[in-house]
């Protein structure tokens, strides 16, 4: 996963550098996209090829435990996977100064897990899709303007809506109405059991995302309401070691009206900023109530 | 401090290899000695000699705000550290085989910042020593046999107890009476403010140690009852951001009947064992109450 992560940011870094003409785009967003491709890739996939791939299950046990959410913060994956990667390097003989570069690029971000991540929880979400009769989210993503949802058994179909507004704290300089609506791939980490569903167990997170700890053990209790089911790996040693939730469920979002929480940041609604805020949305009740539609007509028929 | 922890492990290591006649020592113990003194040793020296000292107030921050308590989880300061540590490594020009050899050592012991946690809460309260009219604990310790505490103001005389017995969870194949009394340096972590003032937000502890989540929040909340003051650098997101505790104060221990609590690891009551559990304690309240009348007599006079 990792070197699939490191081998698609070469590959967009790459169209991007002979794209003359960044236009709008974020001069800093493309710097670093460059640094990935010019001193991470070539040391990550050097280190990977020749010692094999890393196992992420034990490191988001041990991140879990370390007050990870894994969505946005997964620092103290950051950090773990930061060791298992220069031990790859130096093992696979990547010069000592390039190996020390993309040591101090990947740990220094702590933001650089949560690419991997969202790759693990797509791969695991994948799993259940096409899978019959199942009301499980097999998807969720956002695009600034639509909300949507794909369920296991209902195929590739879309279920959108208008993506909402996220309620947050604001980087200096920033504010509400600079905001563009809920937008990304991260969600997907909420899809697969991690994120919100875990934000009781990640303190670190609230003085960026606002809220205090007795609202995050609300927060991850209705999570857990509308859960398919308990992950046999995951626990939140916060919550006494109780499994963390595994999928959410359709029919218990629309049965308790708890529409799933996602713990995220806010993109401005202009290009040419990075990240200007962090804060927590809900999934629009309209998705769940369409896909669970879908899904009755394709089962009565 | 890295260094000195380094360099101190290097001359015992030393005395151990010398002594051909290693008796009822512990065989894996001397083995980790002897790692220290030949893999870590070295090469930490020769990168922390060229490249500089490490800021250790930084990395305990971040590591509070991961469920380290510092003392028996001091985890994610491990793992902050080994990048640290690599990175001077391999910018110093330590070979890359040693350097990743170093690092594995470092890194595959979570205990492995516990020493520095140590070295840099003795730093702490040695700032207080001899502070005169204080009634503030400038170190604890215990021997197996006494458990001992000194205060500001009364120079470096000891105010000793028998030494209480752990309350704690047993390694297979081990139990409670083949323990040993309470026994080691590590609860200076306590008197600087770490340790058990802070298990509140080291939920991942409580699995090892014994407990639930509600405890470590009383075990917190009577740390904090009777602490002298407010760390300025230190806090607790778990509490939502409250600044950790710091110092005890001998004056608000005997007033409130809260005894410092412990949580610490449990050794065999024989030599040629490694550490056969944990769990916590409470130091005796005696040593409190001799220390405030030594206090009283000599400040009455």
């Amino acid at each position: 996963v990792v070197e699939d992560h490191a081998t698609g940011f070469h590959a967009f870094s790459r169209l991007v550098e002979n794209n003359q003409q960044f236009g709008d785009y974020h001069e800093a967003g493309l710097s670093t996209l460059l640094k990935w491709q010019r001193v991470c890739a070539p040391a990550f996939s050097k280190g990977l090829q020749s010692r094999g791939g890393i196992r992420l299950r034990p490191i988001f046990e041990r991140a879990l435990a370390m007050g990870d959410e894994l969505h946005n913060r997964p620092h103290a994956a950051t950090a773990l996977l930061s060791i298992e990667l220069t031990d790859r390097m130096l093992r696979a003989g990547v010069e000592p100064d390039r190996a020390a570069d993309a040591q101090l690029f990947f740990s220094s971000n702590p933001f650089s897990a949560l690419g991997v991540a969202m790759a693990a929880s797509k791969l695991m979400a994948d799993r259940i899709r096409g899978l019959e009769y199942s009301t499980v989210v097999s998807a969720m993503a956002r695009n600034g303007t639509e909300f949507g949802i794909r369920v296991a058994s209902l195929g590739d179909q879309w279920f959108t809506a208008p993506s909402p507004r996220v309620e947050g704290r604001y980087l200096p300089g920033f504010k509400a109405a600079d905001a563009g609506l809920d937008m990304g791939d991260s969600v997907m980490t909420e899809a697969a059991g991690f994120g919100a569903n875990l934000i009781a167990g990640a303190p670190g997170i609230l003085r960026v995302v606002g809220g205090n700890s007795t609202q995050a053990k609300e927060w991850s209790g209705q999570m857990r309401a509308i859960a398919a089911g308990n992950s046999t790996h995951y626990s939140m040693p916060a919550l006494d070691g109780k499994p963390a939730p595994l999928g959410i469920d359709i029919r218990e979002v629309v049965a308790t009206g708890f529409a799933p929480i996602i713990d995220t940041s806010i993109a401005h609604r202009e290009p040419g900023y990075g990240i200007i805020g962090n804060g927590m949305v809900r999934a629009p009740m309209e998705c769940f109530e369409k896909a669970l539609q879908a899904f009755e007509a394709k089962y009565a028929a």
